[in-house]
């Protein structure tokens, strides 16, 4: 994170110096829970994302070790602090199913409402494969 | 959510609308766990959110049915609705404490992981009690 937002050492506000903003999660979940991976692909997103906010979060999501490249491959992949983030996506996603009533809710949230860690383990092993592919 | 905003129904994108910003959630933070609830009790927090910044994220928390204020009370106060995100800013505490070593951690982080339904009830219920000080 740059240490010049730093106002004050909560986890919460350090966080949203790097999370706070309205596409860089959505960048995180496709990583996590589709196929896209590289940047043409991660532009071909729902929500249409403009290349040059795609760029600047890809920078800040590398240097945040969030995301990485490995050598010969174009697909952006999460690390394990990306990974990670897998219960605080599942949550936003419950939140908003719970108060937001014209979103669509994908079925697997209740796997996650059944048994929070099993689930979050396999979407976490799922993308941990989809690195070797 | 404003509707224009909207570019798809997922629901991370559809909340992150509406929570994607370095502020939103510093402010539902200080409402669920401390006793600032007015607006100059909230301009004091650690991180001195700005004056408009503060107003424009109270309208939009307004609006949204996140925050309410009652009558003959200066106090802002979580809904329901906000009081239900709860558990988005613990997982958003844990990955920073889990990621970020310079963040301080709060002690009863641990109480959350331990049983982290158990917490967000006791975190929901003390500021519920807040509500009619």
């Amino acid at each position: 994170m740059p240490k010049d937002l730093r106002r004050s050492d909560c986890p919460i506000h350090c966080a949203l110096n790097l999370l706070g903003d309205r596409w860089t999660l959505v960048i995180v979940r496709d990583l996590l829970t589709t196929s896209r991976g590289t940047f043409t692909e991660l532009l071909d997103s729902p929500e249409g994302i403009a290349t040059n906010i795609l760029t600047s979060r890809l920078v800040s999501l590398q240097a945040a070790g969030i995301v990485e490249q490995l050598p010969g491959d174009k697909r952006y992949l999460l690390t394990e602090k990306g990974l990670d983030l897998a219960p605080l996506l599942a949550e936003l996603m419950l939140w908003s199913i719970s108060h937001e009533p014209t979103v669509s809710a994908p079925v697997d949230i209740r796997l996650y409402q059944k048994n929070p860690q099993q689930f979050i383990e396999q979407v976490k092993a799922a993308a941990r494969d989809r690195r070797v592919k």
